[in-house]
């Protein structure tokens, strides 16, 4: 069963993503390290104890539909009610509207134990958290009276609704239309799908953010406003009324997250309320509707990364407590009585290694994204450019890297069990299930290369990244410079590893200065995993230079130098495919047709 | 829907496996060109039109437990029949047994195939197939004469029963005993977990190949002996009469393959016959049971590798299909109106290619492997002794490789239908599922990986891997000569990963040499890899210098050179995981305790 890692979060927090320096300069108002330890402390109780027992039942009998209600796994309602009432729902939302303004840190950090728990239970109040963001920034003053407490307080529930058949990466071509009324609302007409927790029974109302297209709106995703709709209207005394035009026609029978239910929403067929249309108010100005969206867009993309480290952490503990205990054949050089634990066989042993490092880099890269967008918040002028730049770089990095990383670990879990690993009972399995979603949503991670390569890199014309790869190499120098040979030769193959990401950096900045746009796209996924790996190398670098003072300081040295030695010479390799990929992919495009 | 690649697979058979040249040599007897596409053609329509059709319906419905009775899927009885009645089943066996004696590579064709089918269909007849070789090679007269017509003809199927709750990869420790009895027979009790196909509803009667220990037996592997026991025990006529004392108490509820009843059976609790004791007959010599047990151990290794290519033929199609179909977004220099499909954009294009050349590489090398068997039967003296090497050799990597491909290209499979891949109605899960079980059974891949690195590569003191690698020299060196700038960088990349192939055995020969088993261990996994994608470089390079006449010599070539530009670089990475792993895991072990 999991058990939150709650020292390992907090020493990542303090030492790799900047939380201890942030502490220290007053960065966070009156944010102490005792409240720190205590949130996270708290958090891995309820993680451990109340959401991880109720995973299975999750898995196993799934969200269910009747009568366009739906229902969620038993003690799934009552273990929601409990969540939002420790109030982890409020966490980083404004004081103002109830929240308690922590650092997005925190959230993070957080969001990961929800999700080691479980991470169908842990996505509807990710969007719900989501959907305060958005309203937040964008809502009207009455919008955000009338909705946001209850949002904040986790009395009632968000959900997004973006996708439609034909409309998935590409959200310009939306069907999905509104109309304007009189008295300044909306009438919503379409269908939207795969529509996480867009109908349940954990909340009395549901605030659907729904984008829509405006009858004289202009082609493309310059045409799409967003709409607050929600399940049932608002009465003058705050309270659900009537309901609304919008209902759950049917849900996804999918692969893994079977607890969380996946919606088709069906507005404005008049099936409820007085004739066809589902009542909408207008966040932000009309056809600006993206423009909002993206503002909550970064911290969904890293909320999915976080989902790939839960799963990544829950799978190796798993798989770790799993190889301990069984006992088959005899190691090299084992001295006990009759079979070894299976850790002890070197290939079992590099598998866990190998599950640790990659959990553990998925982790920093998440938290310093984090750090960033929190140091975004705190600084001003220049200095807050800087860290929005640092964020919106790692965004896509944090989020593909982390979720292939739980897919990759997730199903090396499963191969440490063995034959185990294949029964469902195991657990292992529901793991490489759930795992497998987050690579996808909150934007594929061949489009958060995309956005990578075209969008991140260029920053500052490309000084954000120049910036960044600085720090790191900064790293690597100060593991040569430790001259502690416990670190084998990590500066070495770090610093190579940093000359690959230099070189496929400038390699893709040439291909974009020159026009030749496909030629990069070609090379952005590789790219994007390098990276991470990258990153990987240099975090764990980071971690172990740390004077934590935990007694733990050898341990982190030694995953360090496993990771340079074993994870991270794969740059080499994936430097190549950026430079040389593109000729290759397009001879080689007829075998396609 | 999978339509059987029926002349990719008889290419690869004749071109790069060696059919075509043993064909021409004569060495199968009077087998012909044309028989040889008769029996592809209509194995593929078989596996098209009859088995994939009924792979979801398996998958949704799985097998059933009632009573010990156990119920498969909708139609699978019927197609079961209708399968042995085409004379699938029979292919390889001794024309003396009612077998066509056909080689062993057209088992593996044809195995690919149904497996592309449906791999919960195919893993029945797979082990019937094993359990005759075991019978042929090692049964006494009577036991042949009663037995292999039957299993032959597809009447009767086998099943394997070698693991117990405490016994999997290593079968030393297993408990189920054995008892003689003054009749020359034996009687049976224990109980055996993971049986696959141990109960079903395809045959009258089902013939079990159990090991088992008898009272006087040595300790360890030593003391381990093969029974067989028939689910009824059989007529004087022939026909089934008594029911034996086995049953299948439970099913497992599995990740995947849900349409192959997975039994834990019961052996001599007395719930069938007159006295507690299942009946059986010796099936070799008493205490040899594990070496009968090996001379299929190779073949079903094999016939798992096939899985995995079978998976990731199926994946591959099916993704493919659906990027040609699926539009979205606008690809760079797309020209043609609205959103393109989104096998345009090379980034779903890099995917779709390397999810071609890993299954094509596997492919290969599981048919070269096939072919090697083969050989070994047709020459004598020291050229069937090379030849068995040769297969010896090959075996660990193709189980493994081939079957790592199948989960990753599964896994890229579900990646290029976005959304659409995590509902299970599309189909792409069912593969990621079912893809997973082949890297665990018939031995991990781990257990692959220590094999052919402490008992392959010392054979004919590594004179057969030298032998191996340099024919495989031999194919980049003829890419180098024949000057055809289509192949790009392909003889270079070839020839440097070559280099780390022989560096990576180099390395692990002096080690094993040296007494330093726990570092080369270390390095077995990564080194399997790194075998794999050498062999898939070289294989796929060996098919693009192939003159087939067919017109799509330039399409193989971009392949190869695909493979070589983008796939297999990873060689040196993985070389120096084998070289400098040992020291970094032993530095880590303690994060494991």
């Amino acid at each position: 069963m999991y058990k939150a890692p709650v020292e390992e979060i907090a020493f990542t927090l303090r030492h790799v993503a900047g939380l201890g320096a942030g502490l220290a300069e007053g960065r966070f108002g009156d944010l102490s390290d005792d409240l720190v330890d205590a949130i996270l402390s708290e958090a891995g109780r309820f993680a451990s104890d109340e959401i991880a027992p109720l995973a299975e039942i999750g898995d196993r009998q799934g969200a269910t539909l009747k009568d366009a209600a739906v229902t969620t796994p038993p003690g799934w309602p009552a273990l929601y009610r409990a969540w939002a009432e420790g109030g982890w729902n409020s966490l980083t939302a404004s004081p103002e509207h109830g929240g308690q303004g922590l650092p997005h840190m925190l959230h993070v950090a957080t969001m990961e134990m929800w999700n080691s728990g479980s991470m169908a239970f842990a996505i509807g109040p990710t969007l719900t958290i989501g959907a305060v963001e958005a309203l937040s920034a964008h809502g009207s003053a009455r919008l955000k009276e009338v909705y946001l407490p209850k949002m904040v307080s986790g009395e009632w529930m968000g959900s997004m609704n973006l996708t439609e058949p034909h409309a998935g990466s590409d959200l310009g071509v939306m069907k999905t239309r509104a109309e304007r009324r009189d008295d300044g609302t909306y009438r919503i007409f379409g269908q939207k799908i795969f529509i996480t927790y867009g109908e349940h029974d954990f909340t009395d109302n549901i605030v659907h953010l729904v984008l829509a297209r405006l009858p004289d709106a202009p082609a493309g995703t310059r045409g799409i406003s967003l709409f607050l709709v929600p399940k049932f209207l608002v009465e003058a005394d705050g309270s659900p009324g009537a309901r609304n035009d919008v209902f759950c026609h049917s849900l996804e029978h999918k692969l893994g997250i079977h607890g969380s239910p996946t919606c088709t929403m069906i507005y404005g067929d008049g099936r409820f309320g007085e004739e066809p249309g589902a009542v909408g108010w207008l966040i932000g100005e009309e056809n600006k509707g993206l423009a909002c969206m993206f503002t909550m867009m970064n911290n969904a993309r890293l909320a999915v990364g976080m989902q790939g480290v839960a799963i990544a952490e829950a799978a190796t503990q798993k798989a770790l407590a799993y190889a301990r205990q069984r006992t088959q054949g005899r190691a090299p050089g084992w001295q006990g009585p009759g079979m070894s634990p299976i850790v002890e066989h070197p290939d079992v042993a590099r598998m866990l290694l190998t599950m640790k490092a990659l959990t553990q880099g998925a982790r920093a890269i998440t938290y310093a994204c984090a750090h960033a967008v929190d140091m975004s918040h705190a600084t001003a002028g220049d200095e807050a450019r800087h860290w929005a730049e640092r964020a919106s770089l790692l965004t896509p990095v944090a989020k593909s890297f982390a979720t292939d990383v739980g897919v990759d670990v997730a199903s090396l879990g499963v191969q440490v069990h063995g034959g185990m690993g294949f029964i469902e009972e195991t657990g292992a399995a529901r793991l490489y299930r759930d795992a497998r979603i987050a690579p996808i949503y909150e934007g594929t991670n061949g489009i958060q290369a995309i956005d990578l390569v075209t969008r991140k890199l260029p920053l500052s014309d490309g000084a954000q990244m120049a910036g960044l790869v600085a720090e790191l190499r900064g790293i690597a120098e100060s593991v040569g410079a430790s001259n502690d040979t416990a670190f084998g030769e990590t500066a070495a193959r770090l610093a190579s590893t940093l000359d690959d990401l230099q070189a496929a950096t400038d390699w893709l900045s040439t291909a974009l200065a020159e026009g030749r746009q496909a030629d990069a796209l070609a090379g952005a996924t590789p790219y994007q995993r390098l990276f991470g790996l990258a990153l990987t190398g240099a975090y764990l670098a980071k971690a172990a230079l740390a004077e934590a003072g935990d007694g733990r300081k050898h341990e982190r040295i030694a995953l360090c130098r496993f990771t340079a030695e074993n994870i991270i010479a794969e740059t080499a390799a994936l430097k190549d495919r950026v430079v040389t990929g593109a000729a290759s992919i397009a001879a080689a495009r007829t075998l396609l047709d």
